[in-house]
């Protein structure tokens, strides 16, 4: 290994010059990245990280200012006053913390080897620090701590990254990189290795949120330690002449590593660090692959590239908040599911086996009751060929299940069983139905129905044979039954599709378990267990953690049949009085669940800031109301949506809150997935063209639109009028114009025309 | 996967009977096999264990008997009257318990899933048993356990063994696997899947004398299970409804698993169980490989056959005591180092990174203070390939040491630092005198330069610079001084030979350093610290533990000096007084030392069962008193080995005391391990004959021997007449003839004339 002297960092320096000045020249032409302010969503509810990370990369280099809270899941809250260090992986979004895995922190003057509370940053390497010192955009984060006036950056290729920290003059400089922490859980053991005067490796498995995950990585750094030293246990690990201890290496439960160095005035060292699941060796091969040198610049301006090209696949008129509010939003659903494997293929499978991919790439963190909604529908139009790599990683997950199940929540190698159902199912038919190819599909039928046969998971069973979950035997049970029931109805499309009628027949069936839970004498979804008795008390209004809902009341969960909206709607007596019904859902108020995690974004007892209520909207236009779906997508963006840190109203769940704005800031949304209709709603945004996968564009227009022109007058759809308020996939995917007229007033005469007979069901 | 059904056990039952038969006729042919009894060293110091194991086979299943004291470190105490359990590990002669992974433990009834201690077996699932109900031969254990009436019998292939249980009529058998126990450490985590109705893999991961080390496995069951449950902290893995849980799999740190079945009498469940450091999945390759179906008596007539193979390298003539003694030694000589990777090559690192062995095959476990001096020398004439094998071994670890050194005591992917030295040199060197090719000189003279100049392992530069190491800098300070002079002796040899001359004398200099430590006040090797005063006062008898001596005293490290005998008689003041001295040695006695560990087998104040007296023995050979060695080499085996499970005096050290009896039983010893001499002895046996690896052989004969006729009269090697008390291992190597004739009395006349020039020191 050699290492750049100054002298020889001149020409790097030059070289960065130009790629700065080449950066801001690329600013002036307004690429995507632009728009992109990754502090969206870090204050409060939203969970995202501010940090550096590439697209759908398997590194996000990004402070941690929390270490506990559940609330804090991705490690950084935008209110919080100081940073604890700098880890390597974190969630976007999610509603449980893990990762942060491996810390990298710098200090001046005597190390400290502990955190130091929130309430007292000064009684350990954590550090005060500023937002107007802090600068975040796509592949780039930076921020000076106010302690001890180190400049912090961060930029990340895809399984690698690099830090550059900008030191004072000082003779007591240094970085530790601690290897004990992550996010809340247990670090369960760890080892080091100083494999030379600037490069160390090592691991740590966490027994967390993933009951056994490994996160191997090889750092770099560009200056020669002046010394170093690793902590065991808080125990500084030397010989002390009774039997050889090396001190270049350690394994246990609580090590950290500090590199010691003499710094000049604003010297900068860097840090190159490259992570994997399998090895040690694999991270340093990783790093080695996508990062050699030391231009920060160089892999900064390269992951910028990425990001434009990923996010340049949808263009938007509008202004320069709306850019921001929807370039972030395409940021936040592109980081989720993350690369995981290694430049050789490699990675760690659900069963700890070491496993390549072969003839798909790899992909991890499946948070699916989230995502199936609008993220993974989301992705068959902008990222076709990533949706049918994930799906390829769900059947790899299946092969390794020893429940013989598709992921449910997987993360990184390990099965959370975190939310309800088999929402793998709804991916894969939804990208089945629209033609994705990449995977195959009878593998994935057989995946699909193994999954939903499965005689141990979630009182499936009992439900196949019942008709429902009884709440006698599983929480959670009305959920679980409508969830069900739709993933059942999914199956049966594919099923119908790949010509197996029997298997249509049986899950079509199966899809029709929500009548069994309709109570006609409240007129809401409610429990029933083995015998087939009500619960009682229903209490229609109230979340109960771990009662017949999920994260959601009666009230909410009621609306829960996306594949069979007519049906619903009749078993609530027609058109009318089901509207009078939802109108209540958006004004009924209850403040008994105020402090509730995961309810937020209240409107009324509709929670935006959590999943099950997130295809409700689109139920006014089937049952001849769609101007009430408009109102209540302006309504929602408008108030939930933006571009400030606290602008997301709940967890942004690896990309499903956003998801839901992209598509409704272009007037549709997959109220249905694994269908090939969208529900229109109502734009946000003047203009979006989606440059398809194939090459071709399909481009919205909302004319006449403002903040008060929020109503559709009328659709044109290709060049023909509209008058449903829906439309096929098909009629997109290959390209072509979508003409919103937009009013002040509801124009009630357009969209009442619904024709179920082509919703939903393939036909026979 | 298949099972048999009981029906088709018929043929495989007929042809174990005709297997059976066959294992019985080749004992009537008196193979070497015949002869092995596992059990001798088991009772007391010698830490050996009976178990099911191949020739440096990878896997060795035995019973434990005890898993925490540190003088049952092979985990079998034949004294114990109880069995804790069956596992897959075991560490042959060591001093420091280790290993005892993944034990397996039929039970009826009630299952327990605690041990229970030795006081009350009833306890736990301990039980107790009876040697009258055991049996151990090669590849083969077995054992009734008393207090639940199950047969046990393990065998063992290289990387795989198989369990055959034989149960009593019960509706309540089970056989538990328990991942939660090793000898002595920690396991620090652990994972099972049950991934079929008869297939379950894991792994445990212990931080012990190792400090990191992973045991996969694949255990798979001739009967389906009835049921089964996994436990986690003592509580069964189920789901309770709340959120899914798999039955069938769990990861932490108290894992265990009870397989449960209803038996009919003298029903046979068999298990075959497969190894690795690398996978779980290896681990069932290894399986797959090694034991497809369920043959039990194949692969004990199968291991049976590779061990006559091996020990048949070397047929004696004798009683049958001296052939079980004889043979056993052999057997134990020949467990470790133990093969350490899967069928595919592969195998865990000194790094932790997963390594391909390529072009040789890797062994682990280098007991190497020990084994340096006469095991390596046994395998140089009877394993030359397996110790080139080791050789590279050795240098691959050496690559991959973050310190840059070859092995000092190291375990299965790990290093201990254990004991003194640099004894990987004598190993090599000795190989590299002795011609013994497969592997590369220059690389391996490398490993073995940089290893004598590391900077910082136990204060090898202070004594390259001051020719000591000082005692105030370094604990057993004259021993490491001692041994790393022979150490440093063998690197000028091979720096020699390889024509590297300033090596040579820079590293002959080293090897003088024994002189700076020789008190000439107290004629004894004494402690200086690092301005050259005396360790004062000096209590020349005295063991202390962490002192300037190893496990030993002044009296004892004062002999050694195997690389200059000459240097040391003439300090002595001439043959005369350096024998009356060494006399001196075998009649003090002293009290002070009486209950120290690892100073056993004692002859005055010589201590046979610890490595620092092995050599001491040969020195009356070469101060004209050879009939002295003569007539203690005949003491010590007499009253430190034989046939009985407490024959060994010390610690068999991974076959180093059994080693020094092979070569002493044979009549020639291997005085200074990195020199192409034997020292000669006296024979034990009447007739040696070893078939040396290029297909000559050489014959020891010793004609006259008897109890009383144990000196030498005369000496014939190779047809000529024999008057040193030496030989060239070039008068071997390529066969011959040794023959001794034996009396009652002493030749003093024989064996007086040597030739110092000729040994030692390879000529410039």
């Amino acid at each position: 290994m050699k290492f750049l002297s100054i002298n020889r960092f001149l020409p790097v320096f030059l070289a960065g010059c130009i790629l700065i000045f080449l950066i801001r020249s690329a600013h002036s032409q307004n690429k995507p990245s632009d728009f992109v302010k990754p502090l969206i969503g870090t204050n409060g509810e939203g969970n995202t990280y501010p940090g550096a990370v590439a697209p759908f990369g398997m590194i996000q280099l990004s402070p941690d200012t929390e270490d506990n809270l559940w609330e804090t899941a991705s490690g950084y809250e935008y209110s919080d006053s100081s940073i604890i260090a700098f880890s390597l992986t974190h969630f976007s979004g999610t509603g449980i913390p893990d990762l942060g895995d491996i810390r990298f922190m710098p200090q001046i003057g005597k190390p400290w080897f502990v955190q130091g509370p929130k309430s007292n940053p000064d009684s350990g390497y954590r550090s005060r620090y500023a937002h107007t010192d802090e600068e975040a955009s796509t592949g780039y984060y930076s921020v000076k701590l106010k302690d001890n006036g180190v400049r912090v950056e961060a930029t990340a290729a895809n399984r690698a990254g690099m830090f550059r920290f900008t030191f004072p003059a000082s003779d007591s400089a240094s970085i530790l990189v601690d290897l004990s922490k992550n996010l809340r859980w247990n670090v369960i053991w760890s080892n080091i290795r100083v494999v030379n005067d600037s490069t160390i490796t090592g691991f740590h498995m966490v027994n967390g949120w993933a009951k056994e995950r490994y996160v191997f990585f090889t750092a770099v750094f560009s200056k020669p330690f002046r010394d170093y030293v690793i902590m065991s246990d808080g125990k500084k690990v030397f010989y002390n002449g009774y039997r050889f201890r090396s001190s270049s290496e350690c394994a246990g439960k609580n090590i950290q590593f500090l590199a010691n160095y003499t710094t000049s005035g604003n010297e900068q060292v860097l840090v190159r660090v490259g992570i994997s699941s399998v090895s040690a060796e694999n991270s340093g091969k990783n790093l080695q692959e996508e990062i050699r040198g030391w231009n920060f610049e160089q892999i900064r301006l390269n992951t910028r590239k990425k990001w434009d090209a990923e996010l340049g696949k949808v263009e938007i008129e509008g202004t320069q908040d709306e850019k921001e509010t929807f370039y972030t939003a395409l940021y936040h659903a592109f980081l989720t599911p993350v690369l995981f494997q290694d430049v050789d293929g490699s990675y760690r499978g659900l069963d700890q086996n070491i496993r390549q991919a072969k003839g798909f790439t790899n992909y991890a963190i499946f948070s699916l009751w989230d995502t199936y909604r609008a993220t993974h529908p989301l992705f068959c139009l902008l990222q076709p060929k990533r949706n049918a790599d994930m799906i390829n990683s769900m059947l790899a997950h299946y092969d390794q299940s020893v429940d013989h199940l598709l992921p449910v929540w997987s993360l990184c190698g390990n099965e959370t069983w975190c939310m309800i159902g088999y929402h793998a199912v709804p991916v894969i038919v939804d990208a089945y139905l629209k033609g994705i190819s990449g995977f195959d599909a009878e593998r994935a039928y057989s995946a699909i129905k193994t999954t939903a046969m499965n005689p141990d998971y979630d009182n499936v069973k009992t439900y196949a044979t019942l008709g429902w979950v009884p709440f006698d035997k599983e929480n959670e049970s009305v959920s679980k039954t409508l969830e069900y029931a739709h993933d059942d109805f999914c199956i049966a499309q594919m099923a119908k599709a790949l010509g197996k009628n029997a298997d249509y027949e049986y899950f079509l069936k199966r899809s029709m378990a929500y009548k069994n839970l309709f109570d006609k004498s409240t007129m809401l979804m409610r429990g029933r267990d083995s015998k087939g008795n009500w619960r009682t008390p229903f209490k229609t209004h109230e979340y109960v953690d771990g009662g017949d809902f999920t994260e959601a009341t009666s009230w909410q969960y009621s609306w829960y049949v996306p594949q069979d909206i007519k049906g619903l709607i009749d078993l609530q007596g027609g058109n009318k009085s089901f509207c009078v019904k939802l109108d209540s859902l958006f004004t009924f108020n209850d403040n008994s669940s105020q402090n509730v995690d995961d309810i937020q974004g209240r409107l009324g007892e509709y929670w935006h800031g959590n999943e099950p209520s997130h295809h409700i909207i689109f139920l006014y236009d089937f049952a001849g109301q769609p101007w009430k779906t408009q109102e209540l997508v302006h309504k929602i963006i408008r108030s939930q949506y933006g571009n400030k840190p606290n602008s997301l109203s709940g967890n942004d769940d690896c990309g499903q809150m956003s998801s839901w704005y992209l598509f409704n800031a272009m007037g549709f949304y997959p109220v249905c997935p694994g269908t090939n209709y969208y529900a229109i709603g109502s734009p946000v945004i003047p203009k979006a063209t989606i440059h398809l996968a194939g090459g071709k564009d399909f481009i919205m227009k909302a004319e006449n639109l403002s903040d008060k022109n929020v109503y559709i007058q009328k659709v044109m759809l290709n060049g023909k009028a509209c008058d449903k308020p829906y439309f096929m996939y098909d009629e997109l995917k290959n390209g072509g114009e979508l003409v919103f007229t937009m009013g002040p007033k509801p124009n009630k005469k357009w969209g009442g025309n619904v024709d179920f007979s082509e919703l939903n069901l393939v036909k026979p």
